[in-house]
């Protein structure tokens, strides 16, 4: 192997050391890293949970022999700060690792130069290693740090020819309940579920993971001020997005409202409906994924996905990442190149 | 293994031998055979291609030596009629084999009796073993034959948000140049293809399989006699549904459709649409699998699957047998239970 294979190799190891953080390590992102002394690989670490040492701690404390003039493989720019733990590059030092091979940089501005920090050092530093790849195991933090916003995930469930309810809004249930279980699951993993104001009043919908894992803060549209308190969508910690927060402009509100969500530190949100607000969420173009189901069933009349007008050449940029069957329905997961 | 295990067993690889027959044997249907003694398989056969020895022969041919007392399992009941080929059951004889396992029974009247046949020459015969399976490698002729009518596949291309087309009828092209191909494939499979006048008039389509494999008889539905005789889909071949044959009640038009075609014995129709078309063979209850394509793409307006009204309690009874991806299309492929 050539220098550049051999970096692309084992940048390859370090993410699959990083997808073991799996979900435990939110807010933080998942990283991996391997060290390499002639060719061979002589420790791996990963970032196993919030709060845990990071990656490149892990690999470094994992040596089990002195070594010298060795090479780090870190999927993410180390750290310069010092947080829940001290700052990574404090610890690489140059007597250990002559070189330091990364795949991405950090976008939080948080980190305050970790790879200018290594270079101070004395350390060659390598930095955009399969770096696709390498972005592509933290998709929500890249989005929330880079865009300023969070990563946005529309839900819808309908039937084989597009309606999310009948005309009268009754949409319980056009899918499964393992379809249903499905989006619990996916609430679990998500910081905030987003719904307008519509489907609280039609189906009162409770959000929540229902105990299978964490809840999502809960954020309503209302502009209008028309939802009483009565609803299981408004608890103490949802917020309700009112004609104090919001205006009638819904290209406006969702700028507002994105903005609110980013400066809570809200990395992931879930934008379950209806009609009304996935269409304003589709013509503003904000979203990153589609997560559709469709069931075995027709309707003719009802309530459509999408309430805009657009050509058959218009291209969404979507991209098949996922299939999944839930008794006789589908889910599609569709990822934004 | 007791009996009953043992036959089941032959019985699912005998259907392992029908299936090896593919598309080849239409207008007969794939039929698999094993013979057995003492629990051990000595020979095998399948029927290979329309015209060429039936299962049981080429089974009683491949023995490489003299048996007697042997079990004979096939996935279909026993011919007793000369055709192309002489009665598979002249071939059988009690002296090699002394029980017949059969998977179903034929519901083709043409053949005879075959089961009353070999039990007049004292062989044991048992049918039904296994005979959900052994059916269902045979789904066109079983329908065929049983219901007196083809086997119906509806077939649609739609966008996320269930539209086959914009608002003025534009569909050119919903689906990705690798869906369309694989329409192509789909035509070659079938003995005839159907569309209404409308998407005559609207896409001109020629129906065929592109050069993929054979081509379907085109059929036509015009009751009002609107079509003139300048476009791709009517030639020489074309079957042209007009006044003279049909009425303008379409449910009546299905069936006077559908006998015309089992009389022709045309075993599978392509419904291509449109949704005029569509929604007269789904309301008429006269289909048996739906292949649904959906593109990543949204119109908000257009022209929809179905023209009829359904609550969402309603049940299609559809199974999802099978999925493909094509680029970021998705084709999902539903069977009737």
């Amino acid at each position: 192997m050539n220098k550049s294979d051999q970096d692309n190799y084992f940048m390859s190891m370090s993410i699959k050391e990083a997808l073991k953080g799996e979900d435990n390590v939110f807010p933080n992102p998942r990283v991996g890293c391997v060290i390499v002394k002639d060719g061979n690989v002589v420790s791996t670490g990963f970032h196993e949970k919030f709060g845990s040492p990071h990656a490149e701690v892990m690999a470094i404390k994992n040596l089990n022999r002195d070594i010298v003039d060795a090479t780090l493989y870190v999927t993410l720019e180390p750290c310069n700060h010092h947080g829940k733990t001290p700052p990574c590059t404090s610890i690489i030092n140059s007597g250990q690792i002559k070189r330091v091979v990364i795949g991405s940089s950090d976008p939080n501005s948080d980190i305050q130069n970790g790879i200018a920090a290594l270079q101070d050092k004395g350390i060659d530093v390598e930095v955009g290693v399969n770096e696709d790849r390498a972005r592509s195991i933290n998709p929500r933090f890249f989005t929330y740090h880079e865009k300023k916003r969070p990563y946005i995930i529309l839900k819808y469930a309908a039937t084989l020819d597009g309606f999310l309810a009948e005309p009268d809004g009754k949409s319980k249930w056009i899918t499964s309940s393992k379809s249903r279980e499905s989006v619990q699951l996916l609430r679990s993993t998500c910081d905030a579920i987003l719904v307008g104001r519509h489907t609280v009043e039609k189906d009162d919908p409770n959000l929540t993971s229902h105990g299978i894992g964490k809840d999502p803060i809960k954020i309503i549209l209302d502009p209008s001020n028309k939802l009483s308190k009565e609803y299981s969508a408004i608890d103490e910690n949802t917020i309700h997005f009112t004609s104090e927060l919001i205006s009638n402009s819904p290209k406006e509100n969702i700028d507002i409202v994105l903005n609110k969500l980013f400066k809570m530190n809200i990395q992931s949100l879930l934008v379950e409906g209806g009609a009304v607000t996935l269409t304003h969420f589709i013509k503003s173009d904000m979203f990153d994924e589609i997560h559709a189901y469709y069931a075995p069933k027709l309707l003719g009349k009802g309530k459509t996905i999408f309430n805009g007008k657009k050509g058959i050449s218009e291209l969404l940029n979507l991209s098949i990442v996922n299939t999944e069957i839930f008794d006789n329905d589908i889910k599609i997961t569709y990822k934004r190149d």
